[in-house]
């Protein structure tokens, strides 16, 4: 009866290995996929738990599908055979099988900024932090998210939920030599500002309103020497608690805030 | 030979009703035993598995409690033993017995402002995020944090883990009647803004360097119509990204930082 829902596939598809051969992946949580169909992803199929299909969110879904176009196919599915699908410990009942790079049925996305905000990640190793950095350039319209070096992978079904659907309104690209990336965005004008815990400028002090990129490091050991040593200035948070109870999260949040702060032009 | 462990007592204190029974807590993993120790905090039984007790970070810890003083016994067993006391996925090989309120052998935290900078949480519902609201009131010194209303206990294992050990540098107390001590702290001349996800005037035209108080609301539905209609005003994160993708910890560390840059004196 469930012969055609493509469950081993699915399934396959949280290890990298599988992603990289069949160009899929997998999104999973109601407001991620709801993301992905307004952000104009298409999606090769949808598999709903039986018990999800009749609930309100559902419905949403439902409509946004009806609305937003290109969908593939609805499988709705015990839930037995969706965990085996999904990778979650408390699986929310609903995920989306589709392509990466995203294909935008209605063009990609536009860009918020006409001065480049980008955030470069070098080596964050883990897949939830990879996402919750994109997450927090969709609040900020960050330009782009530029991985390097040993960064988890963003299109892990992981880094995609962590992303909380941001994935699907900025571009993300890997590019593993960063001294090379910052060298080239330094020689084409564009501000590079490097986040260390501390003996950095003040936020405030960094010109946000230019082009400009924000370099996170390692979630344990920063920045490393190669990167510090090159172009651009080190900016540091101001911690004035005495404790460094920042993640790499909370940092790039609280500098795309600046970002913002800066170019609204209120404030500076 | 692990007869005089209390791993009874320790794995039961995962449960409100036995933490609120004995008046006692579990903090797990080197940095949060570490930050325990360094703010001085009395700890009745600290507890290795046999790995752990071999590592560098176990030498770190072993200084400190020769440093810092009381801790009542070292117990070292075998990694099986331990998991029964962890209530983590992949135990870190540490944790400490102790009870709260907390007692500071060197006296309670010392405040990093002359004016309050009060966070005040309700019915923020995950432990994880409670844990996170007194993290983000680590790095900027916060006076307090009051948990309010349906709030997660913020002595749980799972929130102490997630403060980073912030929770033993600030003073984290619980009041039911938030609509009370919001006009209570009103009536005595504190300023209160209330985090709302849009229509509320921006951070940066907050007078965040008077006394003042940054209200957050539960993770789903926000703040509830009878505290938006009290004393105060509605502050809001611009969103210029157009996705509303700050979970309740980034929109307490813009704001906090926001704080942190008017109180420096610096930008306004």
């Amino acid at each position: 009866m469930y012969s055609d829902v493509p469950w081993r596939l699915i399934r396959s598809l949280s290890r990298k290995k599988h992603r990289d051969k069949t160009g899929l992946t997998v999104a999973e949580g109601p407001s991620v996929v709801l993301a992905a169909l307004e952000a104009g992803v298409e999606l090769r199929a949808v598999v709903f738990t039986e018990e999800f299909a009749g609930s309100e969110k559902a419905g949403v879904l439902r409509q946004a599908m009806e609305d937003h176009g290109r969908f593939g196919r609805l499988f709705v599915v015990p839930k037995e055979l969706y965990s085996k699908m999904s990778d979650t410990k408390t699986p929310q009942g609903v995920l989306a099988l589709l392509r990466f790079p995203f294909r935008f049925t209605r063009g990609e996305p536009k860009p918020t900024w006409a001065q480049d905000l980008d955030i470069v990640a070098v080596d964050i190793q883990d897949p939830g932090n990879v996402g919750t950095l994109i997450r927090t350039g969709g609040f900020a319209g960050a330009t782009r998210v530029i991985l390097c070096g040993q960064s988890a992978d963003p299109f892990s079904p992981k880094a995609i939920r962590a992303s909380a659907g941001a994935i699907f309104s900025i571009p993300v690209t890997y590019q593993e030599d960063c001294t090379g990336l910052l060298s080239q965005m330094h020689a084409s004008g564009q501000r590079i500002y490097k986040a260390t815990p501390r003996d950095g400028i003040m936020p405030w002090e960094a010109d946000l309103g230019a082009p400009c990129a924000l370099v996170l490091g390692n979630e344990a050991r920063g920045l490393k020497e190669e990167i510090l040593q090159g172009p651009g200035d080190c900016v540091s948070i101001p911690m004035p608690g005495g404790i460094e109870s920042l993640n790499v999260a909370m940092a790039c949040t609280a500098l795309l805030y600046e970002a913002v702060r800066q170019r609204m032009k209120c404030g500076v």
